[in-house]
């Protein structure tokens, strides 16, 4: 990246609250009577409602893209009005902040974690706090309050960990990676949890996947098969995705988050340049 | 709220123009053209098409949370071109933008009201002005004209009143207060229009609610049922709402707009403490 | 326009990729780590996928309402990692960012171009660079740079054309004006590629729809006919649009792109004045 810019008082939303409601909205206002100057982005509103492990995907594929020092705010958050905690996290290069149920975990662990305390500090909090909308009375005033340079310890006592969710580990199977759907995106692309490290020895050109009786190849970019037919495809997210060109994937070969996904290797030797760039990304 | 931010151009946007066509950010583009410095937030795009009442209850849910000087501009305009007249309201904290329809009316009975006047000024005017599109042409000028320092007697003539639109009201039945559903939010929330004022007797912990044939309980927050089970829970914007825990109420319980809901009252003693919260929030 | 302002730094986006993932957060995350002090607005995340066309009349219909100097970034890219170039056309009001398969020559062929270059620099490039996703890796990076003032011949070589999209030519038929429908917008108006100038001869209040074997009148606002009765109305993009007052045109009629729509003209004699006013626009 060109250029790192600290203390720009960036904030991105994640939530499952959609769009047509004005809860979102809300939010933004309490984020802006504490920092008028914070930018604000969405990451996305549509998380399914309650899918704490749609909106940790979310969060992991897209926080390192932004500022250093932005502040992710994550509200998926079935558990509101219960006994869960709310935390803030900082890494090296971000905070976090969220409800405890590891919706912040998959993003969590790419980074170096400096300090979790709990959103405790109950003058911080609007009042009279409501029992079903943490979002705007314990959530947003947090992240106002930290893109506004407020230190994270004001916030609430220290605690040493944070819930984590289990991300599905790939398995092998002879010459077979043996992964699943986690995503279907707006395309219809069925992204799996397959990482290029889970598949060592692939030679990209040679690979195939089986998406049930489908076999597909594994391809550089969508037009690298025919109009209409179906592929692997290292995604943006460098994940696996099965996608068709031009069509969509989920709806051709019937795939939703947990269907099989298997990816053939072939022990070719390849040149190794691209690996190589692609592990520097994953920092 | 912690501080507040005079002069800081906030401008909030509500309509019934949905989001996958470009109306919303044209009149976002005429704004910036007017005030370069303007902060602009959605509250909702998708207010069901004319529904005049959806959108009063999005502001009247929302524009409170905003730095005070905020210029809440509203577009839910069936008359558009017809001879209904555009207003600018300025009250003690806010600024309101929209169609004399009712649309502002929710929020401005809550309000302490300085000014009204309408938007006749023609020099503030996109020209040639469309017969469609005054959310363009008409009220975003407004928003971004009162945003930069203008003041409201600039935009057009005063005038004494506006257009209300009556807020159904609860009513009494022996031990019981009958009201109505008057929104369904993305989770399959409904939400009435039965405030804790018009509760009086009621405790909390022992109120139940009849929702067609179904008893549920009031609840402080959605866990405190089973899962899958509805209660009624005093909401983030002060109404009763009825919802499942885990679930989308409305589907379950079958509940739209007009749905009747009861709210059964036990006559028993309360400490008076959360009330006292209560009654401070609504001020 | 009441005022021009040079510099804001303005930046809309519009894409196929709709709003339930992170793709756009993302993006934006390149831009503001680029230039944090860019201003972003969406104009439509919803383009149907791959729809170059629908692409193409967002941008031209919403434009040129934006400050001098805003970049407008457009991603709807079919052909996303093949060998379809991408490009920046700098215009005398705007620049244009976007694949080179005809998505901004709708806006381009009403402005004066000065510079077209291909994004061709790869250290302004994400890298590594991925194989899908070109509008987080390239496109928006491209505008982030511009928005900071990097001028366009730093992104890569000149070139002097760019594709074309047809216009659907409105074709004359004795005295009829033959069109067709190009778009559905959120309300089911039936937006047409008929422009007033095709129209001559056209008197307004004479002038007649004709929409399958429905004949509608020409009105000058939505309640000029009967509620639930259709109309036809030169719409805010300066277009023919079939709508039904208080209903759903395309609904109503069976209306959908590519649907014929004929004006029957009526040779009145009229002031001439608003024509005046409408041509002043179109500039």
């Amino acid at each position: 990246m060109q250029s790192t810019n600290y203390g720009q008082g960036v904030i991105t939303l994640t939530t499952d609250f959609g769009t047509a409601d004005w809860f979102v909205g809300t939010m933004k206002g309490v984020i802006l009577r504490i920092n008028p100057r914070a930018t604000l982005v969405d990451l996305s509103h549509q998380v399914p409602p309650g899918d704490v492990r749609a909106g940790a995907l979310a969060l992991k594929a897209s926080y390192r893209f932004f500022p250093a020092r932005t502040v992710h705010l994550v509200v998926v958050d079935p558990g509101v009005g219960s006994s869960r905690s709310g935390l803030v996290i900082e890494t090296r290069d971000y905070f976090f902040v969220g409800p405890d149920n590891g919706v912040l975990s998959w993003a969590l662990g790419e980074q170096t974690v400096r300090s979790v305390h709990r959103l405790e500090n109950e003058r911080l909090f609007l009042q009279p706090l409501s029992r079903t909308f943490h979002g705007r009375d314990i959530f947003a005033p947090a992240a106002g309050h930290l893109s506004a340079g407020v230190p994270c310890r004001e916030l609430g006592p220290g605690q040493p960990g944070w819930r984590r969710l289990h991300w599905p580990r790939a398995r092998r199977e002879g010459h077979a990676v043996c992964g699943q759907v986690i995503y279907v995106d707006h395309f219809g692309n069925a992204i799996t949890n397959l990482r290029e490290e889970d598949c060592g020895f692939a030679n990209e050109r040679a690979g195939t996947c089986l998406v049930g009786r489908v076999r597909c190849p594994l391809g550089d970019f969508y037009e690298a098969v025919p109009h209409g037919n179906a592929l692997g495809i290292w995604g943006s997210s460098g994940l696996l995705e099965i996608a068709v060109n031009g069509g969509n994937a989920a709806r051709r070969l019937g795939l939703k988050v947990g269907s099989k996904v298997k990816f053939l290797l072939k022990p070719v030797v390849h040149s190794g340049k691209r690996e190589a760039g692609r592990s520097g990304r994953a920092s």
